[in-house]
């Protein structure tokens, strides 16, 4: 882990209180990463424990995210940071809050996963499966660039949300054509749809988090850029 | 309107600048209600000139999000402001940031609108234009209520959310019984249910506002509690 961002304050204590708060992110992140496994576990076993198990760990998500906050305020306070360690404080605030509604997203699905226990038409598994995981490994990655505070990695990650969206349409398809041939199951059907979309909203997230990133990495805001300029202002070459 | 909260600095630049934030931020907001209105309008009247005209304001609602955001981290690193001043420009970054997904949603009604253009199966209107009505007046009244640095109205407006709950559960069923009727229709009738749903976010929107005005406000986190909780900590007496 590359702490020379971090750890270069003559205050002891002031590197100490951003290493904290790193590692709080982190944790929070753990956490909501195993909330999305446990959550398409719950949904593809059927597993209710699990999917109550999710529901519950998203109270100590929001109180992490509490947390958190109100650390990094009060570091802004008292500390009265410029440059990198200002950004690094408030992109933290705005990272933590994209973090939070990846754990609403694995919420939902867990919601979902009880209402569609013992349901037939809870497929397609394998299809979910690969796009969770795809997402998963996006939140992942950018949680793991987070904690070098690297950008390197930013645009293979959100390169990737690419797949997802095309993962998101083709289940979606499918989805659609099974409630044609069979309207009785539409009910169910929609439940699975708010699953798909809840997973590529979490694709989304980890893209925000990118873009949080490299602002505070370089202090260039790069919202709403497309792919090709976010690679040109990360200064990727091909 | 109050200038009490933001006037009171010995700097005369310090309130200016804090000033014009706090018109940057209403401009903004005006700008994605006037979004939702015209997508609304878009959708129901099927002007498509009216729903690309919302598509195009998205990039000005996105570049005002980067300016007031850049703005506020400058005068927090320049000023190194305290208690409620640095408060208000947190909460600033943290508010403009639900404007703009506010944005993203009326974008999203008007992709809809488009791609729903000269079909028969996009109704019900009135439904989705009360539902609207709704959503729009949350919006106006926690903007109003930043305006005014006045948490006194956060409760009525949150307690609204269950209002467009119940309205978005009433659209759903009728178009899930639509879809069942005519299974032919059920891609159309897809994208009314994204439309709803994109208005039942912006009633969301709306709340997380009012919760990141309270903080604000009166310096507490109130996110994440019950509507009667959250009457509690803002000192509603029914």
């Amino acid at each position: 882990m590359d702490n020379s961002k971090i750890g270069h304050h003559i205050s002891e204590q002031f590197n100490r209180e951003l290493e904290d708060i790193r590692n709080k992110v982190l944790t929070m992140g753990g956490l909501v990463e195993q909330q999305i496994e446990l959550a398409i576990e719950a949904y593809t076993t059927g597993n209710m424990e699990m999917a109550e198990l999710v529901i519950k760990q998203d109270n100590q998500v929001d109180t992490l995210e509490m947390e958190i906050d109100m650390e990094c305020t009060q570091i802004i306070a008292l500390r009265q940071p410029t440059a990198f360690d200002l950004r690094l404080l408030i992109t933290v605030i705005k990272i933590i809050h994209e973090i939070e509604r990846v754990g609403d997203k694995a919420e939902r699905i867990a919601e979902m996963a009880i209402q569609l226990s013992g349901s037939e038409s809870k497929l397609p598994h394998h299809e979910l499966e690969h796009m969770a995981d795809l997402v998963k490994d996006m939140l992942h990655d950018a949680l793991d660039a987070f904690a070098r505070m690297s950008v390197e990695e930013v645009p293979a990650i959100t390169a990737l949300d690419e797949n997802v969206d095309r993962e998101y349409d083709n289940i979606l398809r499918q989805l659609i054509t099974r409630m044609m041939e069979d309207p009785r199951n539409i009910t169910r059907t929609l439940d699975v749809i708010w699953t798909v979309r809840a997973l590529e909203r979490i694709g989304d997230h980890a893209c925000y988090i990118c873009e949080h990133l490299v602002y505070m990495v370089k202090g260039e805001d790069v919202r709403h850029l497309s792919q090709s300029e976010l690679e040109k202002k990360v200064g990727v070459v091909k």
